[in-house]
């Protein structure tokens, strides 16, 4: 039932044509600052006593009708816009607000908080990520910050998958020879587009939170034959065992004892742990030159843990077999002459771990409560601890 | 350690390039007829009392030296590249062999027979199907069969994944928009690239032997919700459970009523059907209206299962999301401008299921052993029934 629903509204809203040539049409409507300017929707409504809230993004329908049903209840103030909010729009129509429903390009800073004004009480993220929101200009003035963590874990999951089986099985270079034509001139031999096996691979997990063993609940029935992981406990144990996995696994599933020991015995080689100063570069030239032959890296967490240049030579050199990648530094700033984009064993796509409907969906919900919630003093489904 | 072995022997005979590469590097070297005469090499091994075999190919290293232990007892005349064997040369090399090691591209018929003589025992397809063989003409003479229907079970499966995942995530549109560099170009909004999420799916199996529940095993972690599967017997529940999924499964996994019924109600839909009058255009325009319009359709089985012109169509209008296919009507004669590669949510590779190293080569020995219990009389790994 939910598929239908979340079809028919899809498909109304697309007409037939893609979400992004939507957007794209968007644009040729220019918004205007003085689409709901406070002043006179207040005035309009004859609502003086109203909560304000600031929207900066047309939400997707299911979060947008519980947004909806509050109008009775709240002056909403929405761009109304699937393309990201204009700056200039948002300052002129924050003034007033008690809450603002913001995402990862909208700056949530100094600024925007003057403007906004004293009664302002929560921002509500639609990210995972709050690196776009000053957590000291909140903590100082008290208001409360959402944020969405938890929702994306099966689709990044899923989307992990894709990457590595594209990665051993030259996903990518198969399909781009297809479309060059080339299928005719390819005389079939046994050696023909091969690649290797994940059945018997030796796993390695950079990082093993929620999202790692989700991807290797996914993994086991392909038949893999050892799990190792890298903590920034290198050697212990992880304390999470989040799907019942852990403890009564029927193959090792074992913490590595350094980052070397992981590069030397995986086959498949997953990125899932977060950005910080020591991840920075943690696959670097060394840690190829330790690899696998026949061994593939799959990063879906960061750009900046994989060194790109580094990465690029494993793959000229055949230091490794191939790549699968959600991320990568500099993006989204990848223009067509990227030299990784050169290498026919590496898969990039662009950063999308979450982009399912459902997913989205249930961020941008999540975000909605979190919205009302701030303004109205309840618990938000997450809360960031400021 | 197998692992290893296959790595080292694969780059030692790959020397950095592609196996690609090599194989029109060897078209440089013009074959002779003269290589491998049967009348010279008898005569050069002084050896008339030795057992002759024809092996159409340059076989993978595990394989080859299997052959090449029987050196002392076997006359062996190897056509010695990558490359499909040239005809001429076969029916100038076949006279007096006692078995044949052949490729999917060799036509086992009348002609082939005759020149090889009357001592001959044995034919060994590297191959699943033996399209290519023309069975009467063995029965008729008293020779076997052996081929290799088995090993590639995981291989498929893990490409059914692959497909699956691609078509729900457009992994080939994602792709294509970052080698094009449209990344920077491409200003984030929820509905950015998103797919939608197999969580919940219910998946469809047209056909549902082997790879079929293979690719079911591979599934369950994923939280799909339901199976329906059609068999030439609507209605009735399969009797293989291939690997026990089907009697203590924690969904439901139901025999469908109808490909209607199939059509309507599943949200990826995997051709796994051999190719019979039958099931051609089983995938048709009718086929595609039932279809839910978020849902996949995924093609690991024969290309004139599903009709290209009707799934081009459904595509067009929306009629579906997105297709995965590793097999087409008429391949490998896909041109660059065939409308099928003109749609941004259908990925096609060149019929690349069973195109792993692991794979390949054990089909290489199996169909060795093959060879070598046809000539002496022992029991093949697989024999076909004449």
């Amino acid at each position: 039932m939910q598929r239908l629903s979340l079809l028919s509204s899809h498909l109304s809203r697309d007409k037939g044509s893609s979400v992004e040539q939507q957007a794209r049409r968007s644009t040729t409507t220019p918004p205007s600052a003085d689409r709901g300017d406070p002043a006179s929707s207040i005035t309009k409504d004859n609502s003086m006593a109203k909560a304000k809230v600031v929207v900066t993004r047309q939400l997707i329908d299911v979060a947008q009708s519980i947004l909806d049903a509050r109008k009775d209840e709240l002056d909403i103030v929405q761009w109304d816009f699937i393309e990201p909010c204009d700056r200039t729009w948002l300052l002129a129509n924050v003034k007033g607000a008690t809450g603002i429903l913001v995402m990862l390009s909208d700056k949530v800073d100094e600024e925007l908080l003057e403007a906004a004004g004293p009664q302002l009480k929560a921002i509500a993220s639609h990210s995972v990520g709050t690196d776009h929101v000053d957590h000291n200009a909140l903590r100082k003035r008290n208001i409360r910050l959402g944020y969405t963590p938890t929702c994306l874990t099966d689709s990044v999951a899923d989307l992990t998958l894709m990457l590595i089986l594209m990665a051993q099985r030259r996903g990518g270079e198969a399909m781009g020879r297809v479309l060059k034509g080339d299928w005719p001139q390819m005389p079939w031999h046994p050696l023909l587009m091969t690649g290797p096996q994940i059945r018997g691979a030796t796993v390695g997990f950079l990082g093993f939170g929620r999202i790692g063993q989700a991807t290797l609940k996914r993994l086991l029935p392909f038949d893999i034959k050892r799990v190792l992981y890298l903590t920034s406990k290198p050697g212990q144990p992880v304390k999470e065992d989040h799907f019942n996995l852990l403890k009564a696994a029927s193959i090792p599933i074992d913490p590595a004892q350094s980052a070397d020991q992981l590069a030397q015995e995986s086959d498949v080689v997953i990125v899932g742990c977060a950005l910080t100063p020591e991840t920075r570069h943690l696959v670097s030239t060394d840690f190829f030159a330790k690899m696998k032959k026949l061994a593939v890296l799959v990063n879906i967490a960061r750009g900046p843990i994989v060194d790109t240049d580094a990465l690029v030579k494993a793959l000229d050199e055949g230091a490794i077999f191939g790549a699968g990648l959600d991320v990568i530094e500099n993006e989204p700033n990848i223009q067509a002459d990227h030299p990784i984009l050169k290498q026919p064993r590496c898969v990039l796509v662009p950063h999308i771990g979450s982009a399912t409907f459902e997913t989205r969906q249930q961020m941008a919900t999540e975000t909605v409560k979190n919205l009302l919630a701030g303004i109205e003093g309840g618990s938000m489904v997450n809360e960031l601890e400021l």
